[in-house]
């Protein structure tokens, strides 16, 4: 690409006006309206930007980033110039316009990225399906924990948070460019998950089965397993629990209730992940 | 006790101006040092007050609550009046001055719970120790998962956050009350819990022993345990890790680059829970 700089010190200072019309478009993206006008959103500090230029390359439209964060993270500047990546060094004064959570380094990048029907076809062996998930910080944990525990997606259903708040994005520490996370309404993608050959499980204390324990129905998590999770307060509905296999309990062994969303999730996954490996 | 209230129906309005000394009183242990001086912490909510009921009346100085709450959680008052708890009926006013996240009820609480020395005289199987985390909401969580995997304590270590701060211990959604959470230097507390037969295990990326792999380092599973959890950010010092008999890596079967505290405790302290059932 004639012109472009070939590494870290071939960048020179293009931005330096927090005022520009290109600043405020960048940092409009905070906006759920404007990210979906746009159809890009934010991906602010170095570990996000870093997974993304890794990998989703294709996805990044623009690195901006401060002198700074350029000599501290040449390891992401050198990826994005390889990749082609517009790379914008840009004054301190411009990448806090653009967001106060950058740590001197943003990237914006297309919302696009893998359909439910690509996550079918790709005959996936283990799938979390978030219902209702309000919470940006648990959704992208969550996300963050099944990409640990080695699920091949993430599926969104009902009215879950949307995946490009920036909020979600950052909890996520960069999974949510190392899978795919689509969004898919409860019914359709059980059905559809169903139809790949998964077993649906929902982990709810309403369950009659317990993790781990021995028995026919635990041997189902050593086949291909979606696992269904509901809201952080009130967990799934009876509607929900309609399109599952089977309801699962997570033991509680002490006197707590229940546990959270997060670490209900990150027991069940790596289950699974233990199951899918022994 | 003569002259207190034997049901819910029996409570009247005691407390109904919002300036009053108490209410002041009630309010400032939102404050650290507050906390402190009186010895004495805030549970805010009908979750955490029943929990402190249930599990430690003893500890329980003085119960409020508006009409409202009366009539929705008739049981907690009537558990806290059959174990003298004095319970005061306020205004909504007086409880919100006292507390902006008590939704109607709160309860003033006794610092002073369990020891270190009274945890290993216990002869603990499964102990949680948190060294340096700093985040409420996640020593919270995982005060929670440590309850419900069933361990016989958790200690604070370092620099750790304090037990008494509200958003703990709102996050412990009332865990705090089921089992010992005390306080010591990581040095002492891995040097008694090794003392007592505990293997001492940390949880770290750094770990050469894959957690679930086979082989004789998992079998310390079986074993009593007490697993060591660093900082959310930093992890465990090499100084904190000299402690530690064993440095456990959990498994990442994805791209990302670790679990969050929260996640990898669960999945730490469940494998020892199941191996310790098994």
């Amino acid at each position: 690409m004639t012109g472009r700089p070939a590494g870290p010190d071939d960048l020179t200072l293009t931005l330096s006006n927090a005022r520009a019309e290109r600043v405020k478009k960048v940092a409009a993206l905070a906006g759920r309206s404007a990210r979906s006008r746009a159809g890009q959103f934010l991906v602010e500090g170095p570990q996000g930007v870093r997974e993304a230029v890794l990998h989703a390359p294709a996805r990044v439209r623009d690195l901006y980033l401060t002198a700074d964060a350029r000599d501290r993270y040449g390891d992401i500047v050198t990826s994005a110039l390889a990749s082609e990546v517009w790379v914008h060094l840009a004054t301190d004064e411009v990448v806090t316009a653009m967001s106060a959570d950058a740590q001197g380094i943003l990237a914006v990048v297309d919302t696009a990225g893998a359909s439910f029907d690509d996550v079918i076809a790709a005959q996936p062996r283990l799938v979390a399906v978030l219902s209702n998930v309000r919470d940006p910080g648990n959704a992208g944990t969550v996300i963050r924990v099944a990409d640990a525990a080695g699920a091949d997606a993430v599926v969104l259903a009902g009215d879950s948070v949307d995946l490009t708040n920036p909020k979600v994005v950052r909890s996520t520490a960069g999974s949510l460019f190392h899978l795919p996370v689509v969004r898919a309404p409860l019914a359709e993608a059980t059905l559809a998950l169903a139809g790949a050959g998964l077993t649906i499980l929902a982990a709810d204390g309403s369950g009659t089965v317990e993790l781990g324990q021995d028995g026919a129905d635990n041997a189902a998590l050593a086949r291909a397993t979606a696992w269904v999770f509901g809201n952080e307060a009130w967990g799934l509905s009876d509607d929900d629990l309609s399109f599952v296999d089977t309801v699962v309990r997570i033991p509680i062994y002490g006197k707590a209730e229940s546990l959270n969303l997060a670490t209900a999730a990150s027991v069940c996954l790596y289950a699974s992940a233990a199951a899918h490996r022994s």
